[in-house]
């Protein structure tokens, strides 16, 4: 652990009203980047831009602020913070969304403060690829840059993205949008065929299986942490991604320009994958960000150990 | 590599009708024996018990004695071999049974001859669990017991299975089949379900995802291997299972009862899962058991290396 480099992460704040399982939870705090912002915080610094309403609290900014996340790239615009309301299955193995409300996201604008704009590493939470595009207008060329997408912008702004992913040095998606995206069933075609448009590293989220990094080094695969009880999924994704970055942050010093970033990404990548899925197998075991908002080094590097030891060939 | 100790598998031999996406293949060589047998052979002596009918081939039952394989088990009588037909989906995740007749193999009575009983490792193929119970009947306590079995005897012989399940020491299913068997969701609280109904370790395949162990060292995962071509996963699972059995004969001398198995399992079982995966992984590459069949160590060994590949931190 040679430095920290500080992230940048843009993305969404938002209430959630979810429906689980374990009972209803109505106003849970959420959105991409309060998740990632929240997770990474556990390892560097992180500057957050995001868009909040009037009606959300100064309390969540301020534990925000607590974990040395820098708060003044999140605005604050007059009507209702994004909400979005969705109810899990008795198995938490698929969701439905009851409602969307873009309130005063749907004129987000993201405007990255002038100290943020040099961030060694830049992470895009999912949002629209021409705000995703507009973000890295405003900062030069980091060192890495992350992105998320989903797969309501991989049909509907095919175009946009597809130019976005030129620019990008890692893309995270799931197994799903990997098909989509390439129009390839095959997951290792699917790969082959997105990193042709751009990412040097291609993450493929696989929900309770893990995930897998195809890059320059080959393929890596970190398996999902067999939880006892996961009692909310939301956020998983965003947390992955957080702690992926935090960890990756931790070998990236600013210096050496994307030559380095690529280095970092190729010597560290598969190590920040175990974080990654250990900070979100975290997550998911309270409802919202209850458990990212708390996090520690020591319980995620508690997870990353018995992460580990499902591959050790000779156990303990 | 200490020994090579002898593996008696007892399953179906069957002719199948496979429509695949690279076309329709009649006829080919099918059955869970089939498949095991000529899996476990590449890595030691096998001995099989299976009945075909008096259309089965010579030949086919000649190239499994070329591979090492004890064949008077194979029990011939009048009628037809046991025929399944089915169908894949473009996509090759799922398949519809289109056809099946049991023929001769509705009155397979398992007849152990007297060399075969004392075989320290027993495989039982996916069979009627009282066909199953028969067969350790007649073969005392091998110090290995691996057992397969399918939803279809999970609905209907739920008892029978159950009784069975106390003399086993591996059990081997997919995930759907866990959670019909435990009736639990949660793949980690129905692993500890299954192991209470006597098996020491189990085996929990996940199809692409790869497998998971569950024994008294923990928790195992090994990740499916993300070929670019699968051709035809039939007999997947029994390849698997003849790998995993073949690869654990390694380290089993005959000596030392039950103790020596158990120690055998601990020590092992994990590697074992990654040679399964591997032989699974060469099944898959070709129609029915033309890949299998003349499976060497090399072409599984080149595999274990590229699967084990997979879980390197540190890339090569």
């Amino acid at each position: 652990m040679k430095s920290r480099a500080p992230v940048l992460i843009v993305g969404s704040m938002a209430f959630d009203d979810l429906e689980l399982p374990s009972g209803n939870f109505k106003d849970t705090l959420g959105g991409s980047a309060t998740y990632a912002a929240f997770a990474a915080s556990t390892f560097t610094e992180v500057r957050v831009v995001a868009i909040v309403g009037d009606d959300f609290p100064e309390a969540t900014i301020k534990s925000l602020a607590a974990r040395g996340v820098r708060t003044e790239g999140i605005e604050r615009a007059k009507g209702k913070t994004f909400r979005w309301a969705g109810r899990y299955d008795a198995d938490l193995a698929s969701r439905t969304t009851l409602d969307t409300q873009l309130n005063v996201f749907a004129d987000f604008a993201p405007k990255i403060p002038a100290e943020s704009a040099s961030s060694p590493i830049v992470l895009l939470g999912n949002i629209h690829p021409a705000l995703q595009a507009d973000v890295l207008n405003q900062v030069g060329r980091p060192q890495i840059i992350i992105a998320d997408t989903m797969n309501f912008w991989i049909k509907g702004e095919r175009e946009k993205l597809v130019s976005l992913l030129n620019r990008v040095d890692v893309l995270i998606i799931n197994d799903e949008e990997a098909r989509d995206l390439s129009g390839i069933h095959n997951i290792r075609k699917a790969a082959l065929e997105i990193r042709k448009m751009g990412p040097h590293s291609l993450i493929i989220k696989r929900g309770e299986h893990g995930a897998m990094l195809f890059d320059d080094t080959g393929i890596f695969a970190v398996p999902g942490f067999p939880l006892e009880d996961v009692v909310d999924p939301t956020g998983a994704g965003d947390s992955f991604a957080g702690g992926f970055v935090g960890a990756l942050a931790q070998h990236v010093t600013g210096e050496g320009g994307t030559a380095a970033g690529r280095e970092a990404l190729s010597k560290h990548a598969r190590t920040a994958m175990i974080y990654g899925s250990a900070t979100a197998s975290r997550c998911v075991e309270g409802v919202g960000t209850a458990k990212v908002e708390l996090l520690d080094t020591a319980s995620v590097e508690a997870r990353v150990l018995q992460i580990r030891a499902l591959f050790e060939l000779t156990p303990a």
